[in-house]
């Protein structure tokens, strides 16, 4: 195939990043799976980037700021540049989630905007 | 809360967009369910907005640029902007998938490079 586009399969593991898999040039999008009772093992910030985390399945916690939030699956969130985050399975349930990474305020028309039909 | 984070929860539906409920900045994202038999119903492409796809649950199949794509649960693919797509479900399954629309080489560095540990 040509450029026009580009597909794989992010089987479960510890950890999928799609962004050199599949050629991203305006987000790296991963796709994490959290063991019940573990989590990841530092806090972290963004210098640029805006995250975006999506719940697949099961069941965790963020601390954002120092704020438990709970998780379930369906759950969506948007986490700030400067916002220490750090992200837990339940103790009892694993974790599946998405996380986006994309530049903040990089997005200009989207949808309507910028779509051609 | 503050502006460090916004969370919602994208109950099955036939389309969430969460742009406008997060205040997104570097993306829009939509959580989509097409039932079984049915497509978009529409053919469209982007002006500038690279997008990536991920089959959450569910079958279907894709017409990108007149050629046809399997979509299976755990398939991500990226699709350029000038590239024609066609989403559909199987027809006797529905597909539910995450659509993510980010302008084209709008990230800068990401992951190690954008991060304060």
């Amino acid at each position: 195939m040509a450029n026009n586009y580009r597909k794989m399969n992010a089987a479960d593991g510890a950890r999928v990043e799609l962004h050199d898999a599949l050629g991203l040039t305006g987000a790296e999008v991963s796709v994490n799976v959290l063991p019940a009772g573990t989590g990841v093992p530092f806090v972290h910030s963004h210098k640029q980037n805006e995250e975006i985390y999506g719940i697949l399945a099961g069941r965790g916690y963020a601390v954002l700021d120092g704020e438990r939030v709970e998780l379930n699956a369906g759950d969506w969130l948007r986490v700030s540049p400067a916002t220490k985050r750090q992200f837990f399975a339940a103790e009892t349930e694993s974790v599946k989630y998405v996380c986006i990474q994309v530049k903040e305020n990089s997005l200009g028309g989207y949808t309507a905007d910028d779509a051609v039909l």
